[in-house]
């Protein structure tokens, strides 16, 4: 991830007018080459085997951490502390508690959480689609992630495999992004009944997660995340089912979105495959010219560019870690439901 | 439905070399000058509004059953005891129990269940490809069924609305379509979990069901069917993840069968759009030239052609009244599971 | 195609209200065995060898053409002189000469040209909205008609590979469907410039044709047919763009049809993939229910169905010979260039 | 095109290990403040307003052409002849005989043309499969590229629409690049006969070309450009059909090739809708993981990046004048046709 959150830094005021200078000042890491190569690569200015020092440099405003997610607590909560802005990558923390006494540390300085998807020029049309009302009242969201490297047991020794730095398998890796974009299109989600499973032997963690879910506007579904759905490189999906008309999306072709108005007379109604790169397009005009497509890397350089835009306007930005604890409810509850086999209340939801 | 069974009727000797003929002898029904204008139209001989009248006759070997659902028991009962075939439409029943009595007096007659769903040839190629083991151990499978009409009030009055004739709404309707084709495709159902609403108001039946299901086979899922699905006409699918491949299905572009062979390097896979009409597919030789495609009515010639076949070869067909009480089987742990909002066991599995 | 204009004749009534009776009075044809057999198929009451028959006997009204292409005129034109209605297989004839004294034998009796693709729910539906003005002011007309057994050499006696039955290869095969289409959809072709070409060895037909094309209507574009479009079962394409909007079609999928409405926002528009299949869309309401797919055959039965229609109320139908003459011109011109090189004038527009 | 090179000369070495350092030294152009701006915006050191400052530099080896058309050729061949590397934005000229003396020029320095679309994975995947024998032998090749904002007069006053500057209209801006993949994937074009419409009221240059061609391999088929392609925001496709296969792509999809094996079983044969971004991919594995897509600018980036490899390997790279000036050879034969009417041979082809 370090890989695209650097593009970012580089990128974003290549398209952004913002009102501020980014500068690359330290790049922190535990192996000492790598850091080099990539400090070089990427013009960080210094690095450092110690991510104590972010922290310490009085000249340093933003810290950003890519680290294995059990260290998302302890580091957001000490960069918080001393001040700066915090950006996290997803999921927030390992646990609810620990989301929030990140929010709490965080209370005072502007944070983001690395759910980039938000920025998916197409989810965010389709948000500014059911903003305004164009999909009615929402009967039926359903949601995927499916992913098909499982059956590679060639990573099963990197800290994505273990509980004690993961947390789960695919569950933090995957559905905290479904959950999120869950969260984004459609609100709160109240209950949940769940089920994981690793289906490859010998791991630790969970391969695949199905749930149904309820949401706090009276629509339900399903979402469901998985390192075993062959087939799919990269397919995060959702569709929506609305009174108003219905939209559909695939991550694998992110400048696409399907939507279609139940408002048209009935022999005309088909579902649009809108290509999301209009000059008007959110987000997408600070690229390129109509039909000139962008793709994974932009979602970074739009949340960053976008948070800028907020810190310049004193203006919330989400996702934000309050965003991110709300993910890590709902992902406890569907967490809790797998173990009881119950339908199980998201906490505050 | 009796459209499209007539249909079938008039068409299966037209495509297929069966070594019978197929006389429309007696129609039934409760609307006398309906009978007629549908007689009249269909070629058949003659009429009744008693549907006893056919069960008393000596020169009709079978019986076909297009009647709510609520008088699928009763008659099909009937008509097995006085030595017919019998043919039902989809659900075979109300209830668990009314199927079994249903299997029992059918025990000596052929029988055949109206999932006509499974003679769509891209359904049969699917699975085709899975005994054929292309897609190697089956992690995943999910299926939806997604029709728009819900909101349309002005079917409020028909025996569809109606629980006691029709047992339920979408669930009877559609699901018990998708849970033939899981069953045909994956198999046994051990288990659900699954909620049920009534979106319109004042409807005594359901309008969605959705489900986390688990296969003997070890793979899981979900289930979904809709009255609400606004944006889709009629669109059942399927999408089914194995160690081998993937497929995809859709029925609304049913000349089609997605399929991802993973045993392809990874720089070639891509799933394969299958225009499911080569002279070779399953089921489609009989019509008509290589792209030249087909549509619902005839899987309801397929479905009675084979039939026929099986007859004259002294085979058993399916899906027959048995496999008719399995779907019943899985959609009563639904329908349990949908009350106590718990994990429930399909009877049997 | 005596089985697709079987079929019809055996459905047309099935689905449409007519005021008439359908006999399937005589067949002919040179085969006996053959005749018989299919006689016996399809309620064909009597056979015989020689055409002249049905010319002759008095109780029968229609004469319907389904021979090899140089049987089309001589034929037709006995069949219209006995004053018997005319249908007739596409193309209508050889030569615009043969056409053209084919439409003057026909002039008094009512005539039907097998064009049957007009019939399909989405080509007719395209004609619709270009009707109603939807299209506007049309740019570019490109469309194709791909097959792709051309390397099959087991063919190569049939009738269809000789230049003294056929006519041409592909030209006539399947370059008549894509003018008539043309010509139905988007008016008089005026010029053309044409390639033909033969792919396989010691072939004596055309196996592709391509040509530019200029339209009265001030558009222009490309129109193609092959029997090496390898890839393609069946690919009968178009693309027509206007001021107003988009089209495209695939006869494939042929219940879809693309559109795309270039009045909407600009960020909403897409196209969209209509699934004609609506009880209000053209043609589709005489068969199934929303979303229920039609096929190929359904093009035959709602062609003569229509035409009985502007029988019964004395209308005009089309396709008819003049229609089929007007395609003959086209292709003229077509095959002219062909030989030329040059961009060639079609007779008449 | 500033931006998509400027963006080039930022990325490329954040993705690619190359032995160079590449300094964004010296931004020329006419307007200061735009100038000013973009430097700023790029990171480019240095601005100009006279573009012959670039040439004098010694501490300059490469020089970038993004000018209108007319001035390609008077600024390659002066930095051609000063010993500078040459990039030039595409078409490389506005004639054969400007064309020829830029090969002639550059004939000792590296070159490149911005004809970046070769540098699409989807593309360069073609050209893989074709290199490897999959398509067989040829049998057609289609190719458009629509656009839709010709009826957009706005723009009327722009270089692009002064035949003086831009050459010609679509012609050169978007024709040339289906010619240069034609060449690319299909070899040398012998012949074409062609049309050119202007369509938008008192425009200069033309807004529409189709023609037919010819290709030394045997194969045939249409190439067409336009900015009236209602409907298409950046449409560039081109579908070959050979004896082993056929492969079919669109630039607004362009992470994607649909590719079908011929080799395969007919009841398997599908296209099959390749996702290019796997790690072993061209081109892709040097930006993201599987499934994580790129988009318009990356062909720039990659276009660049080989060109600096084949510098360090002391290899060719295309493509280079040369390949530029086959393309111009190929238009001039277009543009020669369109206005003869006849069939045109390709200089040298």
């Amino acid at each position: 991830m370090g890989k695209a959150h650097s593009n970012a830094y580089c990128q974003a005021l290549h398209f952004y007018d913002l009102p501020f200078t980014v500068r690359r000042t330290l790049l922190c890491g535990r192996d000492e080459a790598a850091l080099t190569t990539m400090a070089a690569r990427w013009g960080w200015e210094e690095t450092s085997t110690d991510w104590r020092t972010a922290i310490d440099r009085k000249d340093i405003d933003a810290v950003d951490i890519c680290l294995p997610n059990h260290l998302h607590a302890p580091v957001a909560i000490a960069a918080a502390e001393a001040g700066k802005i915090v950006f996290c990558e997803k999921p927030l923390a390992l646990s609810v508690a620990d989301a929030r006494r990140m929010v709490e540390a965080a209370r005072t300085v502007p944070t983001l959480v690395w759910f980039n998807y938000r920025r998916v020029p197409a989810v965010a049309y389709a948000r500014q689609l059911i903003d305004e009302g164009r999909l009615g009242t929402v009967f039926h969201y359903n949601a995927t992630y499916k992913q098909q490297w499982g059956p590679d047991t060639s990573r099963d020794g990197t800290w994505k495999m273990d509980p004690s730095q993961a947390g789960s398998g695919v569950g933090d890796d995957l559905l905290t992004h479904v959950l999120d974009t869950a969260l984004y299109l459609n609100g709160a989600i109240t209950e949940t009944v769940a089920r994981t499973r690793t289906i490859a032997p010998n791991r630790a963690v969970d391969d695949a997660i199905m749930a149904l879910v309820a949401f706090a506007n009276g629509s339900a579904g399903t979402v469901e995340a998985t390192r075993f759905g062959i087939g799919c490189k990269n397919r995060k999906t959702f569709e929506i089912h609305g009174s108003g008309g219905m939209v559909r999306f695939n991550l694998e072709r992110l400048n696409h979105l399907e939507f279609l108005d139940f408002s048209e007379p009935s022999t005309e109604q088909g579902a649009r495959d809108v290509l999301v790169t209009d000059m008007k397009s959110p987000i997408f005009g600070n690229f390129w010219r109509p039909g000139h497509i962008i793709g994974y890397e932009h979602t970074f350089i739009a949340a960053l560019a976008e948070f800028l835009q907020c810190l310049a306007n004193n203006q919330d930005f989400h996702p934000n870690f309050a965003d991110g604890l709300l993910v890590q409810e709902a992902f406890d509850a569907v967490q809790r439901s797998a173990k009881s086999g119950q339908w199980t209340r998201v906490a505050n939801a």
